[in-house]
Parts: C-alpha cells; sequence; structure tokens
C-alpha cells in the first residue's frame, strides 16, 4: 500500500484561520485582543528564528504580542522579574518562555514562575497535573498538535492501540493522556524497552518522538498503521541521507546538504512508511507546522479562560 | 507453575518500621515528631474505619495525628476554612482529607486548596504535574505500595512490560508514571480496550485496578507473570464467590457471606493466577495493606522536605 501522506500545512492553516475568527469575535463583543508575550534569552540561532515565526503568527492571526529578547548574560533574577512582572500584567494572556536557556539560568524554575493561567507551552506542573488528572488546561503544542492531526484525517483514536516511541515532557507523555482521555488503549516504549519492533508493529497509531534520524523502519510498522512522525534532525552526511531517502526527494536532500550543509530527518524512514502505513506525516511540512498554531490556540484559550469570557 | 503469594503484611510491616526509626530519629535530632491531619466529613462507614486505621498506623509508629470529624452537612466555606488552617499551621506536616465527600462538596476544589508540600495523598495538580514530570513529589500511596511490592520481592521493573488495566486518577495513572520512570515498557488498557486478553498476555507485570470482582482471568495471564490485583470489590454473592474461589479458601469466604453478609475480591480471579502467574498479590491481604504504611512514609517525607531537614 501507498501511505496517504498527512500534511500538516492545510491542518494548521485550519487551526489558524478559526483561531482568526476567534479573536475577530473577542475583538467584536469586548474589545480587546489577546496578547502573548515571547521572552528570548542570548543569540541562540534556532531560537530567533521560532521566536520570530511565533510573532509572525500571532500578527497574522490578529494576537497582539511582545517580543522580549535578553542578553546572554542575564540573571536569574532579572528573568524571574521579568516573568512575574508579565504574571501580573492583566493585558498579558500568554507567557513563553523560549527553551533552550542558557547553562546559568535554572529553567524549571523560571517555567514554574510563570502563571499556570498564562503557561500557553503546558509546561507547568499545574498544567501538567491537570492534563493527566483529565481537567480543563493548557496543553503542549505539539502533542496538541498531534491529536489535531489524527481528528482532522478522520484517524480514529478511541478504542485504537496507539504507540509512542519517546518519553519526554513535551511530547512523550503529554501526548499519552491526550490519547488516554481519548479512548486508545496506550503504550509508551523508550530506549529502555525490549524487542521495540514487537510492540510498534502492533500500534493502529505510531507515534515517533525519540530524536534519533529515520530510526523508525519497516520492521517497526503495522501494515496499515498510521505513522506519526514528531522528530526533527539534521543530518548533514550524504550517506545518511541516501539511507533514508530514495529518487527525486534523495536527489533534493543532497542539494539541501550541498547547498546549507545538512537537512531535516525525522525519526521515520519515510520510504519504509510510505511503502507500509496507511498515512503519514512527512517531515518536514507534518506535525512541525502545527506547533505554532497549537500555541495561537492556547493563547486565545488562555484569554477567554483568565478573563472567564 | 505455583505462582509465589506476595503477601502485603511483611512488606507493610517493615516500611512501619523504618519509617519509625526515621520519626525517632527526627524526634531525637529536631526535638519534633512528624504530624499528619486527617479530615472526615459525614458518618460514611468505611470512612471511619479507614481514618481509624491510618490514625492507628500513625500512633504505632509515633507519627502525631488529628483527626478532625466534620458533620455531614458542613459548608463548603467551613471545611475550605479548615484547610486552609491546616495549611498555615506550621506544626502540621500532611493533611488528609478522607473521600468520598458529601455530594454538596466540591471535592476537586477542596483536595486543590491543599498546601502540595503537605499533600500526602499526592492527589494535587501539582504533585500530579511533578510526579509526570520526573521531579520529586507526594506519591498516592496505593501506586507507591504497588512499587514497594515489586522493589521488595526482586521482581524486575527496568525492561519489563507492564500492563495496567484500569486508568484512574488514583492508581492506574500514577502507576503508570510510577512505572515509566523505573525504565518500565507500559501499557495502559481500560473499558475501551479491544481484545483485551492478547494485551495483558504480554505483561510481565500485570496491574488489574478496575473494580471488577475476578474479571482477570488465566487468559489474560502470561505464564509467569508478576500479577498484582489492587482491585478491593464486596462480594455477597455466594455463586458469584464460588466462580472465584475454591476448596478452603471458598468454605472461608461461603462463612464471610453467611456470617457478615459479604467478603472482599479482588479484581483478579486467585484460582487462575495461582495457576498460571509467577507472583500473585492476594487480596484481601496483598496491595491494601501497603496503602496506610505508604501514608505514614509520605508524612515523615512531607515533614522532612517541607522543613527541608
Amino acid at each position: 500500500m501507498t501511505a496517504r501522506i498527512l500534511s500538516g500545512k492545510p491542518i494548521a492553516e485550519a487551526i489558524k484561520s478559526e483561531t482568526a475568527e476567534e479573536v475577530s469575535t473577542i475583538e467584536t463583543a469586548y474589545g480587546f485582543r489577546p496578547c502573548l508575550a515571547a521572552v528570548r534569552v542570548g543569540e541562540d540561532a534556532a531560537s530567533e528564528i521560532y521566536v520570530g515565526k511565533k510573532v509572525e503568527a500571532a500578527a497574522e492571526i490578529g494576537i497582539t504580542s511582545e517580543h522580549h529578547h535578553l542578553p546572554a548574560d542575564v540573571s536569574q533574577d532579572e528573568l524571574m522579574a521579568l516573568v512575574r512582572d508579565l504574571n501580573t500584567r492583566d493585558d498579558v494572556d500568554g507567557i513563553l518562555v523560549q527553551l533552550p536557556l542558557p547553562g546559568h539560568i535554572d529553567e524549571r524554575s523560571i517555567l514554574e514562575a510563570i502563571d499556570p493561567a498564562k503557561d500557553v507551552d503546558g509546561f507547568h506542573p499545574v498544567n501538567v497535573g491537570r492534563l493527566s488528572l483529565g481537567y480543563p488546561s493548557l496543553v503542549p503544542c505539539t502533542p496538541a498538535g498531534v491529536i489535531e492531526i489524527l481528528k482532522r484525517s478522520d484517524i480514529e483514536i478511541a478504542g485504537s492501540h496507539a504507540v509512542i516511541v519517546g518519553r519526554s515532557n513535551i511530547v512523550g507523555k503529554p501526548l499519552a493522556m491526550l490519547l488516554l482521555r481519548g479512548n486508545a488503549t496506550v503504550t509508551m516504549c523508550h530506549s529502555k524497552t525490549r524487542d521495540l519492533p514487537a510492540i510498534t508493529s502492533q500500534a493502529d497509531i505510531l507515534v515517533a518522538a525519540i530524536g534519533r534520524a529515520g530510526f523508525i523502519r519497516g520492521e517497526h510498522i503495522r501494515d496499515g498503521a498510521a505513522v506519526i512522525d514528531v522528530g526533527i534532525n539534521r543530518v548533514s552526511d550524504k550517506d545518511s541521507a541516501r539511507e533514508v531517502f530514495e529518487g527525486e526527494e534523495l536527489e533534493k536532500r543532497i542539494a539541501a546538504i550541498t547547498a546549507r550543509g545538512s537537512t531535516i530527518v525525522g525519526d521515520v524512514n519515510p520510504k519504509d512508511a510510505v511503502a507500509k502505513a496507511g498515512a503519514f506525516t512527512p517531515v518536514p511540512g507534518g506535525v512541525g507546522l502545527l506547533t505554532v498554531a497549537m500555541l495561537m490556540k492556547n493563547t486565545v484559550a488562555a484569554a477567554k479562560q483568565r478573563r472567564k469570557l
């Protein structure tokens, strides 16, 4: 079989357009626009790109945004003071602290200082706890995006067996809770799992979120499964690219490595997935595109919840 | 094979005796004993027994305890005021609100009002979140007890495939997080799981926490698996008892139903478990006995953490 390709773009566009409509409804009814405050520390190139994309998406949707850019040597106290200030400001609905933070900053205490009601990344223990308990909460953007892809692609969650490879706090564990809430049977696998293919090949929905380029192969995939690739790995070696891609796609990737020094590869071998899966999210162009859209959705949700609209 | 019976009693006794030693060390070094405040509302007979056992265990171990018994018609505000008072009192280390609360009380808001540092039941979203995130936290007593049984019975968690049947906030979900932290591959099943025996029969460690007497049968159990029965079901019908027990045990159970109107049955058929499992926790006399011991351990842990000892 040839897998149906689940492109993230139309789904991300649909979510952004629904969110823009909500913003416009809120503005008409209550005279304000939700506001997202992004905090970035230092000169990490990837962080600059990510925050830029988030600010851009906010503008596109009608969400007000602020970009607080602090120097790499900012002290813990100064950063904490900014977070506290954003917590108390009534016009700020969402606070996003772009990770990673420089090594001298205690990341956990900064994230725990964010008001849970404004925690649009859903990383605060209170939101993590509420998600597990089944209460309303702000949910981390990437796993929330995976759920949107599944639902909007008519892939049934209830009654399915979902297998997640990778148990990170940002993807694997919150996604397990979301799929469980959707009445899937959920298996969590990781680097210590014995005989991984025997387990993953039982999955109706297989999610790869381990950070190893092309790690999930044909032997891991059940015929007809929905394979969701959350991995974003930078590959700079042409031979590695040859293992993962073929034909026209390979030529494109080789050209990218030649031109820019690297290409982005998911955790799943795309040749194998296309040959064996029923549906497959490509990398790039799949789950990654949902993350920013879900952040916008979370910002509006936070605005509505905390202002009790 | 005949399963090794994992009796809860010696394990609970060992934990209580270790905890008593810790209390005595704390008293010698710092001149105080940890204090547990139990809150009970109304006249629920089971609650009275449970709180009684907890207060008794505290006395045995040297933990100071208080039993706050409020009338069934206490208002939300009055109950909340008591919780807030216990939060602010520096001599109180642990707060336990016995569930269920009467229907007119908003249980969730009461549990969320407890200071997470004193939340010895581990039900507060902050503690649930920290558990999921892998941070130090107060962990719900029953799943924590299951981990103690496994560890102290030399049943290896790391690398095993643990299957949990039941996804409650009190047992299934926190236990999944604890087993995952112990490097097990973890599958969460529930009432919507398709072909349950096909999944449970892959388990090295099978945990039943669904609240259905004798539901887990031979077909669900892998040869040699460790079967942990968390169920506590009251059976008052002799024919149901005959399905689950045989021989001397059956006679005892029939006698119990005749004398007291009911007998306690787990979620696992004990005949099948004894015949097929490698190890099995009986009901009664298994996991249930750990819960009170773990509450004592949590109270001492809370005292040490919040007082930074």
